[in-house]
């Protein structure tokens, strides 16, 4: 840290990403990625001038994919926002909501709190029930910037539409963000409610299901004028934020819907493998609704099997964190991958029970 | 505006892009862009599965790149910062070092004063000369953030490595940030200085001369310590702000160097070029050392001549704000483009004259 540094970040601590290591090829089941490449048609989207064209700015309004995206959700395109990746939408609604103070939950996606320092916002934060679920009760007339993932990470427990309604409707001078990063691996999207409620953003990424994490496209629903004030907040700190082969490659996939809904059932099916998999080996397994699961060995803490995993060259997620350190979470990815990992799971037990 | 906004945000007026209309076909001399495409090695550089590797997060330490440029300007790894363009930089910079208040020109790129309102900054407007240079004796001993664009915008005036070097060293509890975008178009450097000040930032971009606005990059230089700071805030906002794809072209852009800076010596051609020419229409054309000019007819007023321009199908940047408001920015275009535009101009000066 220099000397210059505001000394209001001196103890912000910054997200830490996934790692990405380099030095052996591993099975990599710990960002949530898509197993999947982009469709075909995606691939060649960037074909007949794109790069060339590179030289010319990208369009600042991101008209055209905030038309098709509107059109494809039925919605208008001033409820649409986008984004270079989904995390800059939740930036935005801390800079723009942070004052009303906000909450979220306990365990949950660990850049919620990481914003909440970075602005200076006082936070609220409301601890999952014994089991994980989120009670919706305690979120009731709080009034304030209410962050809630659905399904929640790195749980994977989705949380029912009408609950989220219920939420939204019980904090009419409060903002409610719904991040639905997840949704497209079982859980249902409320994204229709805007319609009915100013105060509800609900924020999507091409990241996960769209198998597009390094093209960066993040995107969000909201009343016209919540998005009216992300822009205004978009337009006064990078204007041209997405920019102009991601925007192609997010026009062509919307063309594709089929493709990657197959992906995501393929993705469910081999969840419910693995889930099945690891239980029958004594793990408890969190009900999982997004493209990972949430587990807990019988016998081998959770920081002591990451590392027993990383040695057979398979990367998960563990968190050293309380309530949740003896849990991994496990990226779901092709059928192949996870057979690989269910074996390396039998063989790390086995040498430890012997 | 919603009801849930943060007020201090209700009079921030956010930056105003250079416009993009559709209606027809412009010559587009009004944002800067290269008129030359990447180099064809950089057209070619996404082929070999770099979309089909979308579906995984881009690195968000960017090594390669942040290795490559290290090389190619000798300097180490931890001195180079890597944005989604290079507003991202500046927007940090004035997060980590408003506190201190900010300085910058009265005429200069317009986002300082958008950064400085978004942040709360206390910003410190200082005129430039009646010629519009920059008087580097206003500059000393202020310790504050001091901003400075150079060349600057849309004067083109650049500033030299000695002034700049009186001002970083004048200024020892301040930081000082030399905003370097259209650098390469004339003026001279002055990041070789970041090993001698610990309080000097160098901003630059792929945006001008390196024919990739579209890809977005910017690209930064300071020390050591300058450099941590602004990580802490880019892992605490967007871990993954630089696509993958723009990290390939990127790599491969600096392979292509004399590509480029031939590119930049045919603008400089062709600015002198215009410049001659609109001064024998009897223009005051500034001095300029970027890929524009800034310049104000004997006769027409400039909002009045920027729409003339813009019926005949040329596009120019046009301020209507105080003491420029009778000039024009005109990016520097092909030879074939600026022969279009100055016949342009003769014809609407005569027009006016009949």
């Amino acid at each position: 840290m220099s000397q210059y540094f505001d000394p209001r970040y001196a103890s912000l601590e910054a997200y830490v990403p996934g790692e990405q290591p380099r030095d052996r090829a591993y099975i990599k089941l710990n960002t949530n990625e898509s197993p999947y490449p982009p469709a075909p048609s995606v691939c060649k989207a960037l074909e007949g001038g794109v790069i060339e064209d590179l030289r010319l700015y990208s369009d600042p309004a991101c008209r055209r994919l905030k038309e098709k995206l509107a059109a494809h959700y039925h919605v208008d395109t001033d409820q649409v926002f986008l984004t270079n990746g989904s995390d800059d939408i939740l930036n935005f609604a801390f800079m723009a909501y942070g004052h009303l103070g906000a909450a979220f939950a306990d365990i949950t996606y660990g850049f919620y709190s990481v914003f909440a320092a970075l602005h200076g916002v006082d936070a609220t934060i409301i601890p999952l029930k014994e089991d994980f679920t989120l009670d919706y009760l305690d979120y009731l007339g709080l009034n304030k910037l209410i962050v809630i993932a659905n399904p929640n990470a790195p749980t994977g427990i989705p949380i029912s539409f009408n609950r989220i309604e219920q939420i939204v409707k019980a904090n009419p001078e409060g903002v409610v963000v719904v991040d639905e990063a997840y949704v497209d691996f079982g859980a249902f999207s409320c994204y229709s409610l805007i319609d009915k409620y100013d105060n509800l953003l609900v924020t999507r990424t091409y990241s996960k299901s769209r198998s597009m994490a390094g093209a960066r496209l993040g995107y969000a629903f909201g009343s016209k004028k919540i998005i009216e004030d992300l822009e205004k907040l978009r337009y006064s700190t990078n204007p041209y934020n997405v920019n102009s082969m991601t925007l192609k490659l997010g026009e062509a996939t919307i063309d594709e819907d089929d493709y990657y809904m197959e992906n995501c059932r393929q993705i469910m099916l081999t969840r419910y493998d693995t889930m099945q998999a690891l239980r029958e080996l004594g793990f408890d397994v969190l009900p999982s609704n997004a493209n990972f699961l949430f587990a807990k060995s019988p016998t081998i803490g959770g920081g002591a099997l990451y590392a027993k995993l990383r040695e057979n060259g398979i990367l998960v997620r563990h968190f050293n964190k309380p309530r949740i350190s003896d849990y991994l979470r496990i990226t779901i990815g092709t059928k192949e991958q996870m057979e690989t990992f269910i074996s390396a799971i039998k063989q790390i037990h086995q040498e430890v029970d012997t």
